[in-house]
């Protein structure tokens, strides 16, 4: 008897389009959070999104074929919200809470679809830019991640036969397993996923999340990939980003308002969702002018996310905060998810055993890391720091400072106009693998 | 659309039996080769193969099912030389000769069938005998011994749920791969596969020798066993084993003939090949005494294969004989066989480069290497010592020396009268690890 099952073979050999992005849930959860709040107090504010590779060496429209990327991009187009997700985002507890999201809004996430985008090239790079409303367009900024990550893994992987891709997965397996045997050895750690825009591929990035939940049991706390979480019965993890400061902060008038916007952003956010999904993202100003500036009721949120400085800089500077204002670090939460790898788990974890409450968003180095697999060593799977911010709104230029200025975003004048407002204090260089 | 191939999976939840032999060509090419050479000149003599665990802390017949044992002998002995098998053997080319079988030998194998065992259980452990002609159990050895360690490996996973055996052989492919890569840092490296025998499985030895040959090209001379070379248009290696001695010497009937059973072995060797195939096994009674009493003209032959010294030594000690005999070394051959690892054969390769030609047989820390592979380690994966001998000859007890008294096999009361009449010289005991 042949082994080959025909119908298979044809339908592989016939098809058109291996889709990456498979549902509208295969996102961050946070962006969920984020746009039922948008939908409900800033619906018409236009908002653009656009790419930027921070790894300018890697020229990703001489990697990527634009014609494969407007597919993928159409094909994400096509999607919809099926019953079953509607029924599992309506039904489901997230962060312990039922109904989290509201039927009305829940009504007109039914009928989304990602909006239209504007692609072209320059000197090798793909200028991606989406233009709409923000409550449209926020939903592109992780599709658009996934789909150029992985289409350049696929590039980098055309040339490899079958046996090579079998050491590649091979080695890459045997890796993420060696991970989680040192990881399980610290007890009570919490950890979740983190690492869906920038991962290799939605099935490594699912092998990922499948090995740390057999290895680490309960110390899995979740995912942030909504389509995960409910396909392998995983929490839903992640809160809010820093384009609600960004695009807040662009739409002041003042520079007082512009000041103010930060936490302006943490109010909208307390009407919407309490506990804890209450956690600050210090950065997007710097985080020195943010905790200098902020109202004494910024530390009763649960924790703060320090997510552009190295975790055990980041996190003192949170813990003598909270003590400046009189609050115990060990009640509060600080929720790492900036360039984590095992080292820097391992170092943070012991640093803050027993100071305060921890848990770690592992992201790019989770879900994508190949360096050193493939039996031939290929630049194409290194990943590279991407991202997709939001540039303006409503016409107005959107800017992110962060603590590392290697992060920051935005046009050079909006810059330079914030960094006297927010002032350059504590703002480090640190060169970025992702 | 469902993914499942429903045939498939309905073939799979009835089946009776997954075969571990699945040709009478999945065995060592030397079988043939002896084979054609018993078939030819001791039609009539009876041997007795036996099966040995030297491990015997591991508990066989607690470990593997009789009835799934008995299984697979008889689904071995339901095996026929297929045509296409027939005609390969006809036509290809063996060490660059064309016709290396007879056709009456070709003819007389083309209605082969493995004879019946003798299996029963005493102690943890079973005593599998071969009774017949030993045309005919010699064909054994190599099916007996796969059987039995595949049957373990298969125990022992039986607990493993699908991911903890995606991880046990990403893990396991991974360290082959890093050993490939050692080995290719090896120029003018020769090395083949010796690894049939104590193979963890049939799949897993073919993934072995399939990463070899992507690995290391023409380094990779071929496999000892025959399906595979045939599968992969491979050479098939090997030349004789230790049986020809054991059961000539059984055979003689004074000490003088005992003495010069090893060279008669090589002169019945010789009436049937010549070239590469003239590879001397000098230590089934111990190397000293072989070397001491040795005919000048085995000095002639192509090369040694010394089989249970540490490579070094074993290959210093051949080295200096030939030295003492006259000949160049450097236009001599040492085939290395006895328990490789990588380290061995770097080491090896090392220190005879330029002295002496020399290959490689990788057998099981090839094809059985698994030891902390499992995300929970498993005892049942690590390889133990096990062989299938011949134990009687025409009624009288057949004994092996060899230079490492924990290989030695037989009678305790024969074993003594060899040591008398082969000497006791340089024989040290070493841990056997397979």
């Amino acid at each position: 008897m042949t082994k080959n099952d025909i119908a298979k073979r044809v339908h592989d050999h016939t098809w058109k389009l291996d889709p990456i992005i498979r549902s509208l849930l295969d996102t961050d959860f946070y962006k969920l959070l984020m746009l039922q709040m948008i939908w409900g107090l800033y619906p018409e504010v236009d908002a653009t999104f656009s790419l930027i590779n921070r790894t300018q060496s890697v020229r990703l429209s001489d990697e990527i074929a634009e014609s494969e990327l407007r597919e993928q991009l159409d094909h994400a187009r096509t999607l919809r919200m099926s019953k079953k997700e509607m029924i599992w985002l309506a039904g489901n507890t997230f962060y312990g809470s039922k109904q989290i999201f509201q039927p009305e809004f829940l009504a007109w996430l039914a009928d989304f679809q990602l909006p239209e985008y504007e692609l072209t090239r320059r000197d090798g790079q793909f200028e991606l830019h989406f233009h709409g409303k923000w409550k449209e367009t926020s939903m592109w900024e992780i599709p658009a991640l996934a789909i150029i990550n992985e289409l350049r893994s696929r590039a980098a992987m055309k040339s490899m036969g079958p046996f090579t891709l079998d050491v590649l997965y091979a080695r890459a397996k045997a890796r993420m397993w060696s991970k989680v045997e040192r990881l399980r050895a610290l007890p009570d750690l919490r950890i979740s996923d983190f690492g869906t825009r920038r991962r290799h591929s939605f099935l490594w990035q699912r092998w990922c999340v499948e090995a740390l939940k057999e290895g680490l049991g309960s110390a899995l706390t979740g995912t942030s990939n909504v389509k995960l979480a409910m396909d392998a019965d995983l929490e839903a993890l992640g809160t809010n980003a820093h384009e609600l400061p960004m695009v807040l902060a662009a739409l002041t008038d003042s520079e007082e308002a512009l000041v103010a916007a930060p936490y302006k952003v943490l109010q909208d956010w307390n009407r919407y969702y309490g506990g804890n999904l209450l956690i600050v993202l210090p950065d997007t100003f710097g985080t020195a002018s943010f905790l200098r500036h902020a109202p004494d009721w910024v530390a009763d949120w649960t924790g703060f996310r320090p997510d552009s400085a190295p975790p055990i800089e980041g996190g003192e500077r949170i813990i003598a905060w909270w003590k400046q204002h009189g609050r115990d670090p060990r009640e509060k939460l600080i929720v790492f998810s900036d360039g984590l790898d095992v080292e820097t788990i391992e170092r943070a974890y012991h640093h803050f055993h027993g100071k305060v409450r921890m848990t770690f968003g592992w992201g790019t180095n989770l879900t994508n890391d190949f360096e050193g697999c493939a039996p031939v060593e290929i630049e194409g799977l290194k990943p590279i720091s991407i991202v997709c911010k939001v540039s303006e709104a409503n016409g107005r230029p959107a800017v992110k400072l962060s603590d590392n200025p290697e992060k920051a975003t935005g046009d050079p004048a909006a810059i330079a106009r914030y960094l006297r407002v927010f002032g350059t204090e504590e703002r480090v260089a640190k060169p970025l693998r992702v």
